[in-house]
């Protein structure tokens, strides 16, 4: 993957970006969250923009830097440019950044005004392994409705890239992102009901996804021990993508 | 209106926003063009951004100082963030500008590399009063789907905002904003038709838009000459944002 390397200092002024990774566990949807180091200030995993690096770029460069992952869906869905995103934050930029041990040239980098681009990135949860960068001392995956104050304005870049997400649910069938190769559809479902905030009748809801006609029924049933195994389902992608570009 | 008067030079760097402004003329869905000075090369109304000011404000700043405007629909859709955007254009820039009689330390400034961050506007066409720039000697409002070659991405940016367009066409009840406060049915599908660039049953299109129950049936009807006379229509606004925030 190029643009890996982009030296330090090589930067973009004045612009970052900032990655909203979703993942699905425990019926949950939820967000990667790091944690800055020696502080107790949570942040969205971002970076900033190479001068010879495309946005789109960056944010997969951010993303694979921070989960190992490569080739996942990823959208961009909002530039947030408002001055006050930043003006007010300053004085708690240089204390989290003291905290951190960081020189005066980086502060007066960092305390700059930014606007940042907003990324969705929809993963598969069991393949994620969170690499911590060296501003961060931990990470965790937290409820998208348990998310605590997090760093500048980065719940409401959460608030509205769920939005995005929701939006594109049933256009761009996102949610099978966040799935493995095969599940259940009750599982489907689940990842359905977390993204939308909502319950779904299951016969409705099943009856919609067969209607699609994306889904494989595969022969092998899921054998985790329930009395009556259910069906296993893969996505067919050649209908998938017929499905999507006349959803379009 | 604050930030009007941003001084010229304190602009944040490598940032602009570009806008695609969409109007509605004899059956036809338009959009507003500049052409830059001295040249036959035709561009979007854009701009930077101040130093002091949000972006979101920046494109309404273009948009007044374009169209004579204010509190119009307005939406971010994209940022435009690929380094090929710029390199490449840069011999273009040179040419333009020179043929504009711009200054070495202008042609630095422009010639930069820009992340655009774009933005589309629904104008009730017959309000605009087109206000060239100090680098414009000419403007058109031009069909959609005969848009010359225009600078840089600029063609790319309308066919994403299009999409955009359309894309919010049922849910934010978008295409209202391009008609004048009454109009007849045929005038409402009309608009649809050339938003969605494909023809609708007009039995279909009236049922459906009268099930939304967002229309007020104006007693006085249309007296432009037909010998039927058609019912004139108005949207009403509580109804409206009522039907928006359901389906939103």
């Amino acid at each position: 993957m190029p643009n890996r390397d982009v030296l330090k200092g090589d930067w973009l002024p004045n612009i970052s970006v900032d990655c909203v990774i979703f993942g699905f566990q425990e019926k949950q949807l939820k967000v990667l969250l790091l944690k800055f180091k020696n502080n107790e200030v949570w942040t969205l995993p971002g970076g900033f923009i190479g001068k010879e690096e495309d946005a789109d770029e960056a944010a997969k460069r951010v993303l694979w830097q921070r989960t190992g992952l490569e080739d996942i869906y990823l959208q961009q869905f909002h530039a947030f440019g408002d001055l006050k995103r930043n003006i007010g934050a300053i004085e708690k930029h240089e204390e989290i950044n003291l905290a951190m041990g960081r020189s005066i040239e980086d502060l007066t980098w960092l305390s700059s005004r930014y606007i940042t681009i907003g990324y969705y990135a929809l993963v598969e949860y069991s393949k994620v392994q969170v690499t911590l960068n060296d501003v961060s001392d931990d990470s965790a995956w937290m409820d998208v409705d348990q998310i605590p104050s997090l760093f500048l304005d980065h719940n409401a870049i959460i608030t509205k890239g769920l939005a995005h997400l929701r939006a594109s649910i049933d256009t761009k069938l996102a949610a099978f992102n966040l799935l493995p190769e095969t599940f259940t559809m009750s599982e489907l479902q689940q990842v359905y009901e977390t993204i939308l905030g909502k319950p779904l009748v299951r016969t409705n809801f099943q009856r919609k996804m067969l209607s699609l006609d994306i889904l494989e029924r595969i022969e092998k049933k899921y054998t985790g021990g329930a009395h009556k195994a259910p069906y296993l389902y893969r996505l067919d992608k050649k209908k998938a993508e017929a499905f999507m570009s006349s959803a379009s």
